[in-house]
């Protein structure tokens, strides 16, 4: 008999409080900062969390961390759980998903967390035997200037947004259950269409990630690097992130990120004409409407 | 008889721990969130503190917060301490010392607080009787995201970067006065040619401000604009900064910072065609970059 843990309670008690079910019934893939925190905070829960990753040492940290409770020795074994976490770089997603595919039964809900949607939600839609329906796409945003399972915490989501992007054609019930454990980790969701939540993130994080790495970059020649005050080291925080992931992560969102930084150059040369000129009532606005955007956003967030 | 309270000893023990010096020490003009808090920091140590301001309503909250002890009904009335230290918004540090200038003793040190030095340093020059011997330029590099008495704090300074750019002037026991009143407010002294001050601070500092205020127009438009990370928080936390005050900022730096526009706009627009062609080589690099750039920026401070 299958378990539906996430669909109608979602604590589920067991007897003596031992193990008796010998199947997962939450598999995460890809046991990284992300998978690896979901994995922590899904242990209040009591589910049986099974747990896969390209790089063996990170699936024994996993366990030894307790983010996951049992290891696969394969992604396909993950096709037993219920529930399916896809916690890899947005370039293996689909991939994962398409070796999957064969062996998942239609009732299993199957969720991902990479940092864009259009290109991903596209590629679910063209993989045989068609799962999309049993897919919600998601999209945590939370530490994502860190890395590893070795920097994972039970309480990454606490109070982030996680944004989910269902399709006309999905599950009720799928992302009904997708829904029941992000609010279970502690995140608040957001629903968007993925080319929607593309464009969101290409500005709200993507581009900020490219400025603040060039912004490093210029900082290389100066004499004292080290006097800055805290807006520097805020806006530059995040040149601290992995390389290798944020190359992915743009490569996957290329038009959306494009358009962003277009619009921005345009306007950096148009402020620094405002400001060669002495144009100080349209610098003075351009606070002025940023500090005012800031208050809105502040109070809506 | 004159105190020289910071030349040689930085403490001043007095009988029967009450007032008994009916003139100022150090007198702060510009009892705002810097010179306010410069007035707390200096309580620990003993000296008659007295302030003026141009908003009377801020000489009574930093009498009553204990940032000074006594008021000055004039500026003027500053020219009786042995440290001056001006602490107004940029447009007005010239203005002052041009006022105070006539009354000064010869061996009285003056120093300010603006955020731009060269074009201070070069006003200062011309100001008639000659003062610039005895003048030090500084510029503390903190909570310039905030503003105003009310958010003054004894500690403000406390391990921040404070800049000085003294030139071949200088009297040396000038310097040395501001120097041990820097470091007894918890901050590291960084030495500065004016010109170079303002190159380094139109990148580090003037510019993000512009870059966040930026970022928060763009995000204007956004549906669900509070659908952010860390990444945008941090980096537009400066958004918030006082309008007026900036602008001020701004346009006292306008020939470095229009320079520094000019480059960051030409550098994102040739991020954007990286992106848009797929150049993940150089995407990553970019990013490579920056976290070296960042690490080595971090271990040096």
């Amino acid at each position: 008999m299958r378990v539906h843990i996430l669909h109608d309670s979602f604590k589920l008690s067991r007897p003596g409080g031992r193990w008796e079910i010998s199947r997962a019934e939450v598999a995460i893939i890809g046991l990284g900062l992300i998978g690896g925190s979901i994995g922590l905070g899904l242990q209040d829960f009591s589910y049986a969390v099974g747990g896969w990753d390209i790089d063996p040492s990170a699936i024994d940290l996993a366990l030894q961390r307790g983010a996951i409770n049992g290891r696969f020795d394969s992604p396909e074994e993950a096709a037993e759980a219920d529930l399916i976490v896809v916690a890899t770089p947005p370039e293996a997603v689909v991939p994962t998903l398409e070796r999957l595919a064969p062996h998942l039964r239609p009732e299993t809900v199957i969720t991902d967390c990479a940092s864009v949607k259009a290109e991903i939600v596209g590629g679910v839609r063209r993989i045989a035997p068609p799962i999309l329906p049993q897919f919600v796409g998601g999209h945590p945003m939370a530490g994502l200037h860190l890395s590893g399972i070795g920097n994972a915490t039970w309480n990454l989501f606490e109070g982030a947004a996680w944004v989910l992007t269902p399709t006309a054609e999905t599950d009720r019930q799928a992302y009904s259950t997708v829904s029941k454990m992000v609010h279970g980790l502690g995140a608040k969701v957001y629903l968007m269409d993925p080319a929607e939540h593309d464009r969101h993130v290409a500005l709200l994080s993507h581009v900020p990630h490219l400025v603040a790495a060039q912004l490093m970059k210029e900082a290389i020649g100066l004499s004292y690097p080290q006097v800055s005050g805290g807006s520097w080291r805020d806006m530059t925080r995040v040149a601290s992130s992995d390389p290798g992931l944020w190359t992915e992560i743009v490569m996957n969102n290329r038009e959306a990120i494009a358009g962003v930084l277009r619009r921005l150059s345009t306007e950096m040369d148009q402020i620094a004409t405002m400001v060669e000129e002495g144009d100080a009532f349209n610098v003075r606005r351009l606070f002025e409407d940023g500090r005012e955007a800031k208050r809105r956003m502040g109070r809506e967030s």
